[in-house]
C-alpha cells in the first residue's frame, strides 16, 4: 500500500542495520567459541521451563548463561536464576522482539550484572513470546530454535511459515499433555520438515523429562563444534 | 535509540492514519447497529474453536460473520465456514497484525465474497495469533476480547500488559485442561482485574461447553445495546 511506503522504507533500513550488528556479534561469538541459541515461540510454549531443566542437566559440565526478553516484568530471569542459570533480563517496554543492538548492549563491558560471554560455552537468548516478529531479527546466533507446544494445535507450522522455515531446530513441547489434546505428531513433523528439510525435530516434555537427553546431546555436540572451529 | 528515530516517526504516522481509518469504521458500524468484536490472543489459545462453538449457539437467532487474519493459509476461514459462519480470510503475507485499512478493504462493495456488514448483528474479527502487536491497532471495533488459555501459564497478564489493559473482556480458555497444568485461576483473575478494573472475565471451555452460555449472553446483551443506540 502506497501510504505505508515511508514505514516500509524505514523498516528496511532498520533490518539492514540489524543485520550488520548481528553479523558483528556472530563474529565475536565465533572468535570466543561461544554457542548462541535464540529460542522463539508463542507465549507459554515452555521456553523458560525448558531452560530451567536444561540448566539442571548441563550446568555441571558447561558454563551457561541466558539473556531473556520480555515486554514487562523480570519474572523469567528470576526463575532462571533460581534454577542456577545466570540470567540478564531485557525489558523491552512494548517492543515485540529482541534485536541485535539490545544483545550488544547487554554484552558491553559496562552492562551491570552481565556475564563475560567470552567465558561461556553456551548463551541462550530467550526471545519475547511471539511466533511472528522475532523471526525477522537476526541476533547473531548460530542457531534458531522454535518451540511449539502440543496444546497450541498442529496447524501452526503452515500458519507461521516464517519461523518454521528459519529455525534449525524445532521442539514439540508439553508432550505430557498429548493425551488430552488433538495433535497429530506425524502430520506436524511432516509440515515442519516441508518448511525446513534440513532441520532437526525433537519431542520433549520439561515436566516428565522425556526427550531432554536428546536435546542436551544436541546442544553438547554444537558446543563442541563451536570450540573446534575456534581452535582450528 | 537515535538510529531508530526515522522508523519511530514512520510508525507514529502509521498509527495515526490507522486511528483515523478505525474511527471512520466505528461510525459506520454504529450507524448500522453492527456489534464488532476484535479477538486477540497468542497462537493456539482457541480463538477459532470458540467462534465455531459460538456460531452454533447464536447463528439461529442472529446474523453473524467473521473476518479472519492469518499470516498464511485459509485454514481458519475454512473451519468457520464449515461451522456455518460466513468468513472472509485476510492473508497478511507476513504482517503480524490486522489494521483498519485491511478491514475497510474487506468491507468495500467490491470485495469478493464479503458479507454486507450493514445486514449483520455481529461481526467477529479474529486477529493474527499474536499477544503483542494486534493490541496497538484499533480496527474500529466496539469491543476487544483477549483469550488466555490455561496451558499458557498464569504469568501472562503482567508480562503482556498492553492487551490485558485494553481488552474489555478476558476469556480464560481451555478450562478442561486445568487439572493437568499449573494455573491458579484466582491469581490470574486478580492480575487481569488490576490491569483492567472495569473489564469482564469469563472462564470457558469450547470442548466441554463450560462458560459458553455466559459468553453468548454477554454477546447478545451487547448486540442489543448496539441496536438500541442506533434506534435512539
Amino acid at each position: 500500500m502506497t501510504s505505508n511506503a515511508p514505514a516500509q522504507d524505514a523498516r528496511q533500513k532498520l533490518l539492514a542495520a540489524n543485520a550488520a550488528a548481528a553479523n558483528a556479534l556472530r563474529q565475536r561469538f565465533a572468535a570466543a567459541g561461544t554457542l548462541v541459541v535464540n529460542l522463539i515461540s508463542s507465549p507459554g510454549s515452555g521456553k523458560t521451563t525448558l531452560l530451567e531443566q536444561t540448566a539442571k542437566r548441563l550446568a555441571g559440565g558447561h558454563r551457561l548463561a541466558a539473556i531473556v526478553g520480555d515486554i514487562a516484568t523480570e519474572r523469567d530471569a528470576d526463575r532462571l536464576r533460581a534454577a542456577g542459570l545466570p540470567a540478564h533480563q531485557i525489558v523491552t517496554g512494548g517492543a515485540c522482539h529482541l534485536d541485535a543492538r539490545m544483545i550488544e548492549q547487554v554484552l558491553s563491558p559496562d552492562a551491570v550484572g552481565a556475564e563475560r560471554f567470552e567465558d561461556l560455552d553456551l548463551l541462550f537468548v530467550e526471545n519475547v513470546g511471539n511466533l511472528v516478529c522475532p523471526a525477522n531479527y537476526d541476533l547473531g546466533e548460530q542457531c534458531k530454535v522454535v518451540l511449539l507446544s502440543v496444546t497450541e494445535g498442529g496447524d501452526k507450522p503452515f500458519k507461521y511459515p516464517g519461523i518454521f522455515s528459519k529455525a534449525d531446530v524445532a521442539l514439540i513441547t508439553k508432550l505430557d499433555l498429548l493425551p488430552y489434546v488433538p495433535f497429530d505428531v506425524a502430520t506436524v513433523r511432516a509440515e515442519i520438515a516441508t518448511l525446513r528439510p534440513s532441520g532437526t525435530i525433537l519431542e520433549v516434555s520439561s515436566t516428565t523429562g522425556a526427550g531432554l537427553d536428546a536435546w542436551c546431546d544436541l546442544l553438547t555436540q554444537r558446543m563442541a563444534a563451536c570450540k573446534s572451529i575456534t581452535t582450528v
